[in-house]
């Protein structure tokens, strides 16, 4: 048995009760709202196949698959042979099974096991964590949750306006209002590819065009020179890339183009975002967004914080084949992430997190005897039924002692039983911030939590 | 990329939709209760270093421990002499992590990490999946929940009676009335062994009692016997043991010795669990349970339905030393673990799960045409805003493929615009149950669902 300090593996984190608390509470706003919408849950195991997981990442995802050794002599199916092939040839001797990447691969595995059972459009969520043996630096992990939403089997352009309204509201129920939701559409990314002359190199051209806001104009304009784009249009794509009056730039693109798929939706998709007009939904098209191109193919969306330096705080877009990687095609969809981790360090930063979701309990009865502990365990009981957080000092102490832990768990109120208390049914509550106290009966006491 | 069809790692499960609602209806009233009782939540990372995990569950528990492959080049650590010395050698060179086997260990590790900052008594709840490489069977997973709570850094009576009372407030949330808890303590179960002369064999005598249930009096005697057990006092023990009434069977124990902690720590319990006789506590002394042996010292709790044939639905128990294992003496508490899968069986045969919490949505709203279905947007997001789980079929298609889609999610209620609906703002609500329909405005829809 070894007795050697314990550790946690690098990249991996405990959240203790005032981070789950927080953490909690932005899961709960999330899954509340999903649910609200009519999204329901999906749950699926830690572990995937390895013939499910690999090859639906690229070769750097398949590097980053934490790999599940057999169980038992996992040995017996490899030759000496195997093992001087390497570690590359041999895991798949010795290992079958790996952690799950993301929670898309497993819902698209979901999707084509109960294709017959699912009614079409599915709107699912799921919130679950994931694995990936990436490089641990300052906010990357190797464990981490998504918390995802996706309708699939339906291709009106209201799934669009629906998820736009979802991050709305559930950012709406965070107290969280520094955020814009970035729009763009891929079908006019490639059209601006096209334009320039880089239709098959429409790809590189975008993800240059992504970098943008990290290294200036100048520097795009000659990455995508480099590329072979065409320098008489380039300035023009670009000064249509910056243009910040929204109908001014769907009408140049529809100038280049008119049967654009991409403008025709999302002139769309703003009309009936306008029926919404009074929320003051904080949406932006920004040709300039470029995310998840391989998989995306209609409308992208980027959430990033106004007011906090920091990436996308989620992401989404259109994709049109889910689950051809499982052979069936033909099924597009939707789908929107939430970051938790980012959110959760955007709230902290501008101070977002109700306090009372971190007090671990309301109140806790403090006691002089063994006697007036045992009339705190009725106490406590009464407390709790009234749905408060109430606790009872467990053990008949010193009274200091009892105020020690009072504070360390920073409870808001403690409640003092003595033997003239327990007379009269009066209990001492003290405000444990200000030190106030008083006597109040149980009834008052629980008009003051509930009142 | 495979095309295969994809399947899911043996002893692993997908919950969908419905299991899901359900298991997260009880899932959330476990949480509600531990965080009712004073219960903060921590989370511990799936990953743990294998230094952490190994030797702490004996050998069968190593065995079935998920290891997971170093990332990279793993095997640059190996040799082809630790190849050749086979599995169980290799794997401590090409694997330093494993999957968490339960909540207990890491917990452990948690609080030998975090000894300096953590206030005792410390109340954590943790509810995470725990993986074992165990042969899957009816019942038995491979990934399943642990629901667990715990009390470390208090060694007072009040906690035992406060788990029981915690169980209590749990089912009663569930509406799951067919249980008893079972009680007993080791000091007992020691006290008996002794006087039957098997002092050093305690733990195997207490496992033949154990089986009393299983295999009957006769044959448990004859075992006992067998582990050297003095024939003229066995008897004695077994009419003890079998004893149907509480006080009768405390006080034969105290008649043995008076000054046995078993016998003055549950005197102390029942006598105060009597402050909450009005509860109807299921409460009952059972001198045959005998869990967790090697790991309890105290006090152990086990509950079982009663109506539905099944194993234990829960279990707990008082430990010594919880953390003794990284080093760390002299932590001791009490914990309860919920057995979600099994609690989940026993409802689902009782059918005690509301209709309502499986309900994906609870109105779905169908148009005609576009205009209508435009106006639908505008409606969803009303019924949404007041709290209701309202959808909007997403595509202008025929109004009959709307309402197989409205069958087939099972919505309690549709609403149906057309073009009078539209202007006279009453729409048509049908009950998808009954088939009844009528022109309600949205007011009335709204107190249809809140009313």
């Amino acid at each position: 048995m070894s007795k050697s300090k314990p550790s946690l593996p690098r990249g991996t984190r405990d959240f203790g009760p005032t981070i789950s608390a927080k953490r909690s509470y932005i899961i709960e706003k999330i899954k509340k709202n999903f649910i609200k919408y009519g999204f329901s849950q999906l749950e699926t195991p830690a572990m995937e196949n390895l013939s499910t997981l690999t090859g639906k990442y690229g070769d750097e995802g398949d590097q980053l698959l934490y790999k599940i050794l057999n169980s038992g002599d996992y040995l017996s199916k490899a030759t000496e042979d195997d093992y001087k092939e390497g570690s590359k040839h041999l895991s798949s001797k010795i290992s079958e099974k790996g952690l799950r990447y993301d929670l898309t691969v497993p819902f698209a595995r979901f999707v084509v096991m109960n294709q017959n059972e699912i009614p079409f459009p599915f709107k699912r969520y799921q919130i679950q964590p994931v694995w990936r043996a990436d490089r641990p630096q300052k906010g990357r992990y190797r464990e981490f949750y998504q918390c995802d939403a996706d309708i699939v089997g339906s291709k009106g352009i209201w799934n669009e306006v629906e998820l736009t309204l979802l991050f709305h509201d559930v950012f709406n129920d965070l107290a969280l209002e520094d955020y814009i939701v970035k729009i763009n559409h891929r079908e006019i990314l490639f059209l601006l590819a096209d334009y320039v002359g880089l239709k098959e190199k429409a790809i590189p051209f975008t993800a240059e065009i992504d970098k943008l806001d990290k290294i200036g104009r100048e520097k795009v304009v000659d990455n995508v020179l480099a590329l072979g784009g065409d320098s008489s249009k380039i300035d023009e794509v670009m000064d249509l890339i910056i243009l910040k009056d929204r109908d001014q730039l769907l009408n140049k693109v529809k100038s280049i183009d008119d049967s654009n798929t991409g403008v025709i939706e999302l002139l769309g998709f703003f009309e009936r975002l306008n029926q919404f007009k009074e929320r003051n939904l904080r949406v932006e098209l920004d040709l300039s967004l470029a995310r998840g191109l391989s998989y995306y193919t209609g409308m992208i969306y980027e959430v990033k914080p106004t007011s906090v330096r920091m990436g996308s705080i989620c992401g989404g877009g259109r994709y049109d084949n889910l689950t051809g990687i499982f052979g069936l095609d033909g099924v597009s969809g939707i789908g929107i992430s939430f970051g938790l981790d980012r959110i959760y360090d955007v709230m902290d930063e501008l101070n977002l997190f109700p306090e009372k979701i971190t007090q671990q309990i309301e109140i806790l009865i403090l006691h002089f005897n063994e006697e007036n502990l045992r009339h705190g365990q009725s106490i406590v009981m009464q407390l709790r039924a009234a749905g408060i957080k109430a606790d009872l000092y467990p053990e008949s102490v010193k009274i200091q002692k009892q105020f020690t832990y009072a504070d360390k768990i920073r409870t808001p109120y403690a409640l003092i039983i003595g033997d003239n208390e327990m007379s009269s049914g009066e209990y001492m509550i003290k405000n444990m911030q200000s030190g106030e106290q008083k006597p109040m009966s149980i009834d008052k006491i629980i008009q003051l939590f509930k009142g």
